[in-house]
Parts: C-alpha cells; sequence; structure tokens
C-alpha cells in the first residue's frame, strides 16, 4: 500500500482556533505539514483535503477511491451520525482507520459512539496529531484482521 | 518516560489457541518478542504481565506503580465490565493506554463499551500485535491532551 | 399527475461499484434509463439528479417544486436522520413516495427506521431497480390514502 | 413463478367497514376482484384467503406450500408481534412480499415495526388496494435480492 | 456588542411557502426586513444568511467568526441532530442564541431536543418572526449566565 | 392584552442568595422592579406572585384567570414534573410564556425536559433577568402561532 | 342502548378452577347469571361467548357488529398484546368497555399496559364480577366522553 | 361500609370550566351534588373535599383515616407522579377506589401510567361523573380481590 | 407422576422441512416415535399433541388439566409473547417444562425472552430432540425446587 | 456545627400507624425524644419539624437557613421526584444529610434513586429511628468529602 | 466423547448451607457424588473443581483444555456478567452445556440474562442436582444443533 | 452481637495514595486504627481484611462465617456489578451494613446503583472513614428492619 487518502471532517480547519485547550494551539497546516513528513519516512504518497460538508466527504472519498490504497479520517462530529459517510466508506471497499485527536471517549456521551468504526479496520484516538501518525502506520503495516 | 508496564488481560495467554480467526496463530510468547524489540528501539525498559484474574491485575498495577512511568494496558473483556480495574488504573496516576486486539466496535454490541477508557489517554484498537506496538509509541511520544 | 421529480440520495452514483452483493452490479446510468423508459411506457415527464450533499437535495427540491407534480425519492442513508430533508419534503406539499433497493427491514437495526416515511405517502423497499418503477406507478396510479 | 398464495390478515374482510376514513369504502370482494384481474394480465395463477386467526394463517401457509411458488401477504395487527407467523413463512422458504394498505410508518408507533419484514422480500406500504397490485408486480418481475 | 451574523437554516428560504399554517404566509425576505429594522432601532450592524446545507452554514460561522461578535441562528432542523453545526459555533467562541418560530417542545417529539442549546447562551422558541427580535435583544443586552 | 399575570415558582424567593454564580445576586426584589418598569413601558399591568409551593400556584393561577389575559411563568423545578400546574395552566385557557432565567439545556439532564412547555406558547431561557423581559414582550407582542 | 355483546377472552372458562386465590371460588356460570340478571334488571339483551383464541373472539365481534349497540369485554391475556383484537373492536365502531377481575395494576408489570384501552371508552378494574355489572352501567349510563 | 371519604385532585374544581370538550360543563357542584343522592341512594355518609395541593391532601387523608371506611379518590394529575399520595393512602390502611372522568389510557402517554393504581383496590376511567357513581358502588359492594 | 401431556407449539409440524440447516431433518413423528420410547422406558403414559394455533393450545391444556400430571411443553415462537398460553399454564395448576430444540440464546434478540419460563419447574433449549427427552426425565425425576 | 435543622416528609407524622410491620409501631413523638436526647448527648441545639407539603419544607429551610448549621431530612417519598426540594437544600448552601427508617435499596424500584442524595453530603438507610441518631454524628463528626 | 470437565462457579461450594429454601439442604459433596455416579453409568470421566474466582475459573478451562472433551458449567452469579468468562469457554472450543439449580428465569430479573447462553451448546435450569445429571447427558448425547 | 468481620474492596489498600482530593490523604493502616479504637469501645471483636480480587472476598466471607455474627463492608467498585458477592452475603445469612467512604450518588452515574445494597440491611456512604463508624454502630445498635 502505498497511496493514501487522508481526509479531515468538519471544524479540523479550525485547529488552533477550536478549543484550544482540548485540540491544542498548532494548526491543520502544522498537521498536514507532519502527515507528509511521516508519509515521506513510509515511503507514502497522500493527499489531504478538509471539508465541513458531508456530502462533498463523499465525493472525495469517490473522487478519490480509484487513486487511493487506503483511507485515514478523522470524521469529527459525523463519526457520530453520518451514516452517509459510512456507506460512501464501506462502498468504495479500501480499508479505512479513522483517528480523533482527543479521547472521544472521556468527552460527552453523544462522542462515544462511533458510526464509521464498524467498517473501520481500526479506530485511534486521545493522541492529538500523533494519532494520525499511528493511524498512518497502522493502515500501511498492520494485518487486517478478519472481524 | 522510561518504564513501561505491559498488561494483558484475560485469555490473552490463550492468542495463537482462541478464534484464529479472529485474534491470528501467533502466541502472546510472539507478541512479547514483539513488544520487547520494539521497547528496544524506543529505548524503553518493560515490564510485561498477563492474567486471567482481575484482582491480581489491580494488584499487579499497584505493585508496579512506584516503578512505571506508564501503562500499556489490553483489559480483555474486563475492558467492558471491571469498573475496579478502571480505578486501579486511576488510582496510581499513570498514563494509560487501552489497547485491543480486534475491531472491538466490529463486534458483539457489548464489546462496543469501555469502562476503561473514559480514564484513559487513548485507545487504539483493530490492528492485531501492531496495537500494541503504536500503543507503546502513542505512550511516550503523543502529548496528553487536556480531556 | 404527469412531472415526476426522481431523486437518488447519497452513495447511489456509486451503484455497481458499492458492494454489489447488495445492490447488484447495474450502475445509476442502467436505473435511470429504465426510469425513462418506465416513463415513457406511462406517459410521464421525469427529471431525475442525485446528489451526496443533504442541502443539495433540499436545494433540487425546491427549485423543481414549482415544475413537479410529485417526487420519487430513495434517500440513501439520509433516511435514517435527515430532518432537515423530511422537513423540506414535507414543505413543498407534494406527494412523495419513498423508494429501496434493498429490505433496510432485513439489514442493520440502524436501517429499519425511517424518518422521511412519516411524510410520505408511502414506501417501497426490497426489489431493486423494480422498486423504482413500482415507485412511480405508486405515485401516479394509487389514491391518496388518508392517514 | 406462476403460483401466487394471497394472504389476508386479520379484520381484512371487514374492508369497506372499518375506518373508511383509513382504509377506503370498498370491499374485500372488490380487492379480490383486482388482484384476479391482475393475475391474469400477469399469467399468474393466485388462491386468496383472509382469516382473522393467527393459527389458520399458518396452517393456510403449511396447507399451499407444496403448491406455491411465492406469497403475498397483508399481515394485518399480527405485522407488529407474530413472531409464529413468521417462523411459519421462514419455514416454508418461498419469497414473501409484505403488503399494506395504509402507510404503517405515519401511524400509531407501534405500526411502525415489523416482525415480518426481515423475513420477506421486501414490502410496500401506503398505497390502498394498488399496494397488492404492485406487490403481485414485485414478487415476479424484481430480482430476489441478497441480504 | 455591534455586530451580529444571522443564520437561518434549512428550509427558512421556503417561509411563506411551507406549511403556511405553521409558520405563516410571510416570507424570509419579510423576516429579514424586520431583522434589520430592528436591528437599526438598537444601532447594530447585521449580515444575514440561509443556507439549506449543513457544511455551508459551519463555512458561514467561520468566514464571519472574525467579524461577528454575536450570533443569532435558527438551525432548522439541524437542531436535532448536528453536532457538526455544534462543534463550529462552539469553536468560534461567540455567544449564541437559539431561536426558532414554532414551539418545538410542542411539535413531534424529535423536535423536543436540540443539541445546539447546550452550547448556546440560550433559547426562545414559539413566537413567530418576534422569536427573532427577541434574540437579537438577548444577545445584546442580557448578561452572559455562568452556566 | 394589557393584563399580565406573573408567577414565581419554587426557589425564586431565594434569589441573589442561592448559588449566585448560576443565577446572581440581585434578588428578586430587584428582578420584580424590572418587571413593574417594563409593564409600565409596556402599558401593562401586572400582578406578581411568587410561592414554594405547587398547590398555591395552582390556587393563584385559578384565582386571577378571569383577571389575566396572559400568564408569564417561572415554574422553577416544577418545569419538570409538576403536570398538576400544566394542567392548571392549560385549564385556565390563557396565552402563557415559559421563561427561566438559567439556560437549562445547559444544566443537568433533568432540566432539558420542560412538562410545561407543550402547553405553552413558547419558550424563553438563558438570558437572566432579561428572560422576563423578552417574556412580556412575547405575550402581548408576538402572534399566537398555530402548533 | 340495548343489545349488549359480552366476550370473555382466554382462560375465563377456567374460572373458579384457576388460582382461586387471584380470581376467587365461583364460576364462569356463576358470573354468566349475574350478568344476566343484571341484564335483565337494566331491562337490556345481552348476548355472552367466551373464547381462548384471538381469532374467534374477532370472528365473534364481527358477527355480533350488526346486532349488537356496545361490547362489555374482558380480553384477559390479550390486553395486553392484542392489536389485532383492538383493530377489530376499533373496526365495528361500538362503543367499548373494558373489564378485569383483578387489579391489572397491582400485579406483573406486563399486565399494566393494556393495548384495549385506547379504543375503549373506558375501563373498569379489581373488583371481580362486580367489574361486569359495573361496566353494563358504564356502557348503558355513562356519556360517551370526547377524549 | 358506611362511612366513604371523597377526594377531587388538582384542577377539578375547575370542572365546567376547563376544557368543556374533555370535561363536559357541568361543575364540581353538580358533580357533588350526584354524588350526595346516590350516597344517600346507597345508605352512605360521605365527605367530600377538593385541593389543588398534594400536602392538603395527604393532610386530609390522616384527619379523616379514622372517621371513614374506605376512600373514593380522583388524584387528577397527582397521579402520574405523587408518590407521597400513594404513601398517604397505603398508610391508613382503607380500601381505596381510584376514579376519572376522562379515558387516560386515550390521552397523552404520561397520563397512561398511574403510581396510584397499584396499592388500590381498583381502577374505573372515562364515564365522565358516572365514574364516581359506579366507584361509590365498587367501594361497598365489591369483594376485595386477593392480589 | 405417570402421566404427562406432550405440546408442540406452531410450525413444529413442519419439522423436517422448516429451515434444516436449524432443526435437522427428521420430522414431528420421528420426534413423536422417540418420545413414546423414552415415556415406555419411563414407565409414563403421555398425550401428544401439535397445533398452530395458540387459543387451541389453550383448549389442549385445559381439556387435559384433569387427565395430566405434568406437561412438557415446546411453545415455539409463542414462548416469546403468549401471556395467553402463560396462563393457561399457570392456571391448571400443573408442573410445566419447557423445551427448545435450539439454543434459543444463541439466535436473533427476540428469542432470548421467555414468558413462559417463569411459571415454569425449568426450561431445557439446545439438544435437538434430546431437550425432549430430558424434559420428560425433569418433569418425573427431578425434585420441585421451591422458587 | 452546633444548630441542626431536623425535617421530616410526608407520612412521618403517621409513624406508628402507617404499615407498622415496615416502620415499626414506635411514634414521630418517640423518634423526636430519641432525636432531642442525642442531640443533647453531643451538644447540639436542633429544631425539628413535620409536613406533608413540598412547598412547606421548602418555606421551613429557607425560614431556618440563617439559623441552622446544618441540615437533617428525611425527605419520605419526595425523595424520589422533588427536585424543587433539592433545588431549595442546595440553594442554602448548607450541608445536608439524607436518612431512611427503612432501607429504601430492597423495596419498589422507584425507591431506590433519590434526587436529593446528589447534593447531600451523604445518606444513610435503613437503621430505623437509628438512622436519625447516626446521621446526626455525620452531620457534625464527618469530614465534608470533596465531591 | 469421554472427558468432562465439570465446574461449579462461585457460592456453589456454600450448597446445603446458602438458601436451603431455595438450594436444598444437600451439599456440594452430595452433589459431586451424584455426578461421579452418573459420570460411571454414562462410562464417562469427569474432573470436578469449584472456585469463588472468576480468573481461576478461567485458568481451570484453559488447563483441562487439552484434556476434556466437553464442559458442563454452573457459572452461578458469573452467569450474568463475565463475558471474561464467556471468552474462555468459547476461546477453547469445547461444547459447552450451562446448568443452573434454580429456574433463574423465575427469579430477580438480573438472573434472567446469561452472557454465557450464547457461546454454550445449550441450558438447563430449573431442577436442582438432577440439572446436572441431564446436562451431562446432553453434552455427551444430543446432536449439536448448527444455530 | 461481638463478632464483626470488617472487608475492605478494591483498592481501598490504596488509600491515602488514589485520589487524595476524594478520599483524603489517611491510609488504611489509619482507617483501621479507628475501626479498632471503635469497636473496643463499643466491646466489640473485629477481623478486618483487604481484598482486591471478588474471589477472595468470597473465600473471606464465608471462611468467617461461622465465627462472625455481623458484617461491615465496603465493596468499592464491586458495589456495582459483583452479584457473586451479594450471594456470597446472602448466603452466609449474616446482617450486611454496605458503607463507602464518598457520596456515591454524587460521582458518575454508574456509581448510583448498587447491587449488593437490596440484600444489606442498610447502606451508609459519603462521610469517610466516619462511615465505617457509622457502620459498626448501625449494625449493633439498630434494630433490623423488616423490609
Amino acid at each position: 500500500m502505498k497511496r493514501i487518502l487522508v481526509l479531515h471532517g468538519p471544524n479540523l480547519n479550525w485547529l488552533g482556533k477550536r478549543e484550544p485547550q482540548v485540540y491544542g494551539k498548532e494548526t491543520l497546516e502544522d498537521l498536514n505539514s507532519l502527515i507528509n513528513n511521516a508519509a515521506a519516512d513510509l515511503d507514502l504518497q497522500v493527499k489531504i483535503f478538509q471539508s465541513n460538508s458531508e456530502g462533498s466527504l463523499i465525493d472525495l472519498i469517490q473522487a478519490e477511491a480509484a487513486w487511493a490504497e487506503g483511507i485515514l479520517i478523522n470524521p469529527g462530529a459525523y463519526t457520530h451520525y453520518s451514516y452517509a459517510l459510512r456507506d460512501a466508506l464501506a462502498g468504495v471497499g479500501l480499508p479505512v482507520v479513522e483517528v480523533h485527536l482527543s479521547n472521544v471517549h472521556a468527552r460527552e456521551e453523544f462522542r462515544h459512539h462511533s458510526v464509521i468504526a464498524p467498517i473501520a479496520k481500526g479506530q485511534i484516538c486521545g493522541f492529538g496529531f500523533t494519532s494520525y501518525l499511528l493511524g498512518l502506520q497502522a493502515l500501511v503495516v498492520s494485518p487486517t484482521m478478519i472481524k
């Protein structure tokens, strides 16, 4: 696996501005630099997109489905209710890793449940920008667990 | 952070024997070798224990609390109901990373909920043995997210 | 009734590509041909649109509200949570028939409930492309049931 | 498929008498005439029965299981709780289409859930007598969706 | 506070057309005139937008976050499930007042719960266009309640 | 509408004393002065009562039903369970506006649900004393929404 | 109203035999005698039936619908789940009074809920055979409450 | 049994004024006359009280506990949540009959559940003033059902 | 105990035909032969009946109540909702053993709950025809557990 | 702490009369004597009140808030639903100890939940009159636990 | 199948001492004698263990997994929550029969649900020591049902 | 009663170390000294044990059941799910008092429910070490409440 689609969901463009006590002060650009560096280290090609729109995220997944060999996604708040996003991810048939900056299990009740996770390969949450870096490794290094 | 306590919960000693279609054919010894190698790479000291007993896991956590600087734990089925284990982990005040071999969100309903995660730094699931290796990195590399 | 708006919701542009074991191998173009043929047989004018975006579907409904005399919609995953789509359909005051390719009642629990159905004239599911053809007939042939 | 068993559940013999504002003024005889005509058009043989009794409906399904190639059923109120009827329908192993005169999703909460639908090929509701006519077509024309 | 962002959510562009027995016959333009007049009376600058798209509403909030000193929003049906909108409003850190034309507590069960309200300063519902005018006052006149 | 009954429910006589970090330091007398001033500005007659007793609040509503043309009520904690108060308010057939000092949706779970709101004209919460002043306007200025 | 259909549901033929500590030692014949005597006193004609079968009860209701002017029914355990019986009773459009020998609200949880009561004129429970005698009076003497 | 305490709960003093389409136009005085007449016919002594206050109803029950031999009560809205009233009624150890004017099972969901009924002898609802007259008979004529 | 009533509920006459992958290929006749042989071995008299009708099963229980000293029943799908059957079994006051061919706890959620079991002596499930043979022994050999 | 307000909630004036098998035969006067004696031993001043009225209990709490340094309360049945009482106790800002004569956790389900306990210092139940005596000690001797 | 592991869960060593009205007066030794005798009759080898510890039960299952060909287990209270025990039993891949002395379905609500049963071959409850003897037969005689 | 078994559940050996802001800084040794002193004052013999293991706690209860006349237990987190511990305590038939250092009702939702309390004599929580001292008194001084 060499070509990875990286998707940032709603409000992640607001990183560094939104609740810095939760998400830190670094911006999405900082995060993308880290991802690009890590991709280079792992000898991967990445395409990175951010959108606040559920529909656009689906469009992006479909548009890049032929190019990509795996998807790393932080679905933001869509994690908790976007069955359309889930269907899009399941539909393209690529391995998906779901990541979150914060530990969603330690926050509001509604953030404990993911509608994406059941169709993902796995989930990583709570480690800030590192969640993405671990997610890249998980996508390309780990075996695909049956069930 | 240099000293990490690694804990395997119930039935993980059965790895390679239990439902190999879910957990793979490699054994706990194989996993521990990988962990030891990764620890060496990361310049860490690790102590690794496995127990099927909730009480013994708590005893171990307390016994190693003074030595350890972080805890990597796969609580197995205790993930879903052991508030006593949760209290022990919260009680020693060390950063905790929870890992799972399989993607718990894609299995039976009762495996979707973790009573440990709310007091952990974060959670990683679905990547087989790689979950542990990512967890080690997450413990020592990532910042501690506030909330 | 002569003018029918046909709407395909999220991921239906992926037909033939997405989970062919569930949805078959034929594409949205194949489906649209069938719909156009059936419309011709029934002496109807149809306009057909697909969008992955909830907001665009609402925009479409409003834009065509003056032209259309009835709406045939497969809301895809929005079926299960898009109260905004429901409000749009109720708002234009046209008869609505909801269709699904698969039998949603035989799939995951979350697919059993429709937020659209209570404001529709009726619902048809489980018959593949035929669901649409039956839906066209239902829209133009059947009486409007009170309640 | 040429031989279809058509079953009307409880209170459908009361059609035209029961709540005409919901179900219209036409009687079961009128409905059966329509079904017979449609069957003739589709070159089908049909046997039509009505019973108010859960046990008798099961007896009928079993008695006609060898003759029939498909079942069109309006289970009436048994839709919502008769697991025995569900088992009978599943037991004979024939394709089943569930129909309803009214849009059950727009009525009382208890009518939103069907225990029959998960073992049916599909469901059609809300189009009055037309529901049955569409159901006949669905049974003989549409492919069997996997899942 | 002098600069107020006023946001109308999905289907509010349909005012006067959609269910006039619920929402009255006046249009969004009528409402916007009232808001502009009231703003003039209160010596405020307002920018008013409407969108049917969840993603566009988030984009608008972020785009105007630097200009605005407060947000008056009628989230329409997104009120009940758009955690992404909630995160956007919380993320920009401005005081938010949520308004509704109708008394949401007197309508369908699903309209009784707001995912926006917990991060708003307060909520006003049931007073037609007047809800907006009261909301403007609430935003600029009332103190911020702790909790 | 000229004659308004203003009712303060349980513990509102404790204003300024009870949890000042939630409710502010001003007293019920201060609030009543504001209400009287606003009434004068709006050319209204008001009668203001406070009671800690559910039964007394009902007695007051009935006693003033012939005099009053509208009711402004902060039902305090009775908001969440007093069906008797709800029946009294519905019984007298006057327009009712429900107000709260704090944003009840941002507090404990049990405060999110109002048994009064479904029979009120509308609800205003979160703006401190200003909630009452907006409520007075809402009662006399806004149209009565159907539903 | 002069002609009353009296229906005893499942297991009421076992009166005097079944759990006499709950239902007393007198038999269904004793009860029917009391009913006949009371009917004579009230100048009524009654037809009394008992059946253990849901379908037969529906058949009886339909068969006597033209003759009867009111229905007194003890639906036995069908009270709690027979939506088919409910539909039959609602379908014939006659006033229905539901009676029970024992106080169903003081017994097992599942007996607290009646699916029949919402379409009945009223319900009487807890007074042994007297429940029937009061029910006869209620049917012929009391006004029909709107709602 | 000769001495009966009759209690009217909250808002019953508003009879004839409150929602006449539900409760009729006759007043509490009319109802009390009927009760007094019926008591005379049955050779009973009755004391009749009405209160809007939960506490006063409890006081009345205790005050009359030595005099009364049975209690006929319409607890109004307290039916649905007043465990204190339930304890008072259970505490005095007299047979209690609960009555309602309207059919509570056909109204809002919250009116379907009674916290009083489990400690009563029985319940009668739906027959207007006749509910009380039947209740008087039930109290003095019917046997006490065991359980 | 010498005389045992054996009852097969709905769809058990379809054994060998219905879902043989669940229930095996042997028929009800095969099962009855086994039961008769086992009864002979245990020196018991048995009467065996099958019915698809809830009402008929109740009739049978009552008709054989005087003859039988114990009841062995596989209530089929009625297990999960037939409170009428439960009442009949409880009413005749004989020891009841509930058996199932398949392990109901390993199948659909709705099959996990039995409304019959709480009034039975015990329950046996999962052993195919052997369930019945064990049930016979359980009925005649085991003591009656208090509670 | 020297001055303690002791409050008895609804039906506690009925002690010795109400269900003596639950609450014993001694009266409220006996209990108050014990409390007075214990207060003397602990060198405390106590004021003791009982009321059946929620509103009066709130009035008492407010009236004695300036005098009292702690509150010992048995809220009776108000324990389970009186959020108004909870607000009053929280509002006066004094340490509160909640006591019960019986073990509420061993009685009906609705008695297991206290709306008062979350704002109390602690809770004692199950020890008859001794609960109060322990409560007095708890109030004056124990430290205030944080959280 | 010749070698059976018999496991008694928590508190079964207390048999004859614990609640003899529920479990009888005979001891675990008496039960083990019966099991040994029955095993001899069935020509089986058995190993019998009891432990109060969840972890020890898991250790025992794993330790004997190579020797045993089937497991008969009474998991005691662990039945209701020990997912770790469930995993251990599923992990060793042997047929498991779950037995209970008492009829768990007739006792407290929490005893109605088994987390073990879904991975067992079947379940037997309610027949005292006989449950074990039937369980032995079920393990060695009955076919394995394919769900 | 003279001989009391005092049991400390999981993590109580961590007192003074674990979350001192919740549990204080004093250690288990400090607590045990207090208990021993209080026991001496009350002329009692006590045996004190702590264990982190559910199974060991059960073993201890059984081992000391013949010696002890009462049990004082702080079950720690086992309070909320250990039905095995509950069965052990109920099984030995001694009076049990449950104590907690903190006010469990003011903490996380899962700590509000005790599975032990229904079989205990009573419960005391929220008073730090004093909870134990009050518990000793409650055990030896208070009467045993029926129910």
